[in-house]
């Protein structure tokens, strides 16, 4: 990150810059693609389109985007979904410097919510 | 579409309908995949996902998206893009009983616009 | 329209072309503002931006947008929702020449589905 | 947050969140509504929409947005335009316990990129 051009933007560290970056990609995932038709068959086209948008963003060390076959509940005379946060299951890794986030996407069934937590956050300092 | 439950809640022809139904397809994909990060390599996977995507929704008998490699313009410290409706060349084809239309986007030129359009409209009698 | 620029591109009639807009604008408006977050209290917002947004494209003479109140179930710690086309129930007019189109979607329980149909189709002659 | 039940779930500390919240919302804004159509005269409703969508988030205690009227240029036959990311000035400020974090977006022309970045970063003691 030494001669990263953007550094010089930031407040913070490169511990908070990379809990940032993970909450973008996450909040980018969801606002991207909520909403597409889907079925069973085609979820898993959905997924690697999903993943591979996300790896061609700033810091993005790894990312995986299951979508729950068993939440895709087809209905209407068509017989398809769109796609809801609640069906996604997303892992994205962010690095910054020495610093290491972990941010997911999962529903919690006893929040009754699609929750986006850090899962992960490591650094060599504080910092 | 002799049984199609959808059917009496619709005015006018088949037609009509098959019009329609293009031009519902046409709208959804660029307002669900606009703003997408892409590069020149990820292109084809998100291609795919646009096609499995409208192919699930009712009355689609064909579509092919195509995303203008040309057009894609990495750009900033990271080096991607976002979709934009003029890199989007597409093509669907709706058959609502015997009425068969294609519906279709590129950017003209000479209009400097991305223009939805009506490319081929067929029935065996006027609707 | 006899100056409309677009119009040596397009198959059909105007009234072809009127069902082609009505669909259009139906399926921008769900693949664009689906996964929206929202409250009751902020869907009066969301439709007038909705609103604007559409009477901006072209064609269109009229556009109403209504999210059922009663269909908002915010859920989860922070007690808000997310916009869904179930929500949703909008009426588009679209005027081309002589030929006027008015396309819906409403969610239809009786097909489980939110439906978007031609609710009047008008023209002095048949196309 | 002292009773926040998302809380166990977190990684990290109070300022970890709060810039990953940060992206969240900044990273939902722009692929929820990068798209849309807009004149500068609708503009000033989606402004609105935003910030009421935004405010309704989690952790929220501040939203601004402007899109930039001097970056709408509308084309075509009729003469629109369609939000990008390079119109979008953000500041949304979070709170998560003792921590506040200042998130923003706005387009750097000296690195030709539409930067989300962290603007402050506030914490009574480092996390």
């Amino acid at each position: 990150m030494a001669r990263d051009p953007t550094r010089t933007y930031f407040a913070g560290t490169d511990r908070d810059r990379a809990a940032f970056e993970a909450g973008i990609k996450l909040g980018s995932i969801v606002h991207q693609y909520v909403g597409t038709p889907l079925t069973s068959k085609t979820a898993a086209a959905l997924e690697r389109a999903i993943e591979a948008g996300a790896r061609v963003q700033p810091l993005v060390e790894d990312v995986r985007v299951r979508i729950d076959r068993r939440s895709i509940h087809p209905r209407g005379p068509y017989r398809y979904a769109a796609l809801t946060e609640d069906m996604l299951n997303v892992e994205v890794t962010i690095r910054v410097g020495a610093a290491r986030v972990v941010g997911a996407l999962r529903f919690v069934p006893d929040l009754d919510y699609p929750l986006m937590y850090l899962k992960d956050v490591r650094t060599p300092t504080k910092g």
